[in-house]
């Protein structure tokens, strides 16, 4: 197994590893109780402080854990891990210990009772900023409090979701300082 | 400049070309005004309807645009169009005509007003589904009420910004169809 030495991480720059639209695995804690959800939908929605919104079901097992314990953490991984994360997808929470099952290592967050994944490239330790679109629409919107980010390698082969079992694997950085104003980099 | 063949596309399965994450450009059409914005701050709600949903600052001017009229096109382009993309996010609608400037084709859509942009790869028609969160949040919820998509590729080199003018182009696929129970997929 693939082993990242991490660092802290600017969390005004988290965008840099969400805003591409990865698959992440959502971690979190409640009354001693840890689950793990793979998750694809979600958003930024703010540099400082650093917003993220997601959609969740409440059919989700980790719906609850969410929102009674208003923290998680949103691990980043790469293709290396792509079975576990489907696999995580496609059991349910409650009964199984998901790190147990998956040969993931729970490390403690610094900030947040959830835990973080070690094998993952990133991780967010995220608090809920705000709850009221959870009943109705369904969106947790959180902050991102503090973030660790592999040191290596700068630009990850994470997994983006097409749906019917396909996943679009992180290709090739272009760059192009040129054409932006400084304002809008 | 590329030109694509397109077809109708299921809106149920939306999902295939915007959970990725791609960078979009939304068209919008109000009194005889149009316009382009580059946006990469959305996820998916909902297969049915196809649900989308989207951060749009309300400095933008696209934004009232989009609040009065009810409607836009979320056009996904592939990484030639790139120097475009990044042109129209850093300018300014209201005296310029994106169009013209950034030599882009309006093409008449079937259900909305607003114009599809002929040289991406795909055009999803959206009507606006709930304006509650757009004061309070700057997030809009679409329905996808019609799509269309290129013949081919099937699968497009969308581009997926990382921020500091840096982007990630769509990599190879991999399906790993035997992983997943057949009602999650």
């Amino acid at each position: 197994m693939k082993r990242y030495a991490k660092q802290d991480f600017p969390v005004g720059n988290t965008r840099r590893h969400l805003e591409p639209g990865p698959i992440v695995l959502v971690s979190s804690a409640w009354k001693g109780e840890t689950n793990i959800m793979t998750m694809g939908w979600h958003m930024m929605l703010g540099f400082s402080p650093a917003l993220f919104g997601c959609y969740i079901w409440d059919a989700n097992h980790s719906y609850e854990l969410l929102r009674r314990s208003k923290e998680c953490v949103i691990n980043v991984p790469e293709v290396h891990l792509l079975d576990r994360v489907i696999g995580i997808g496609n059991s349910r929470g409650g009964d199984l210990d998901k790190f147990a099952e998956f040969g993931l290592t729970a490390e403690p967050a610094e900030k947040v009772s959830a835990p973080l994944i070690r094998e993952c490239y990133a991780n967010f330790e995220c608090r809920l900023h705000d709850a009221k679109l959870i009943r109705t629409y369904g969106i947790f919107v959180w902050e991102v409090v503090k973030a660790h980010v592999a040191k290596s390698p700068r630009k990850p082969r994470t997994v983006h979701y097409r749906g019917e079992a396909e996943f679009m694997v992180a290709g090739e950085a272009v760059k192009r300082p040129k054409l932006f104003k400084p304002a809008n980099l």
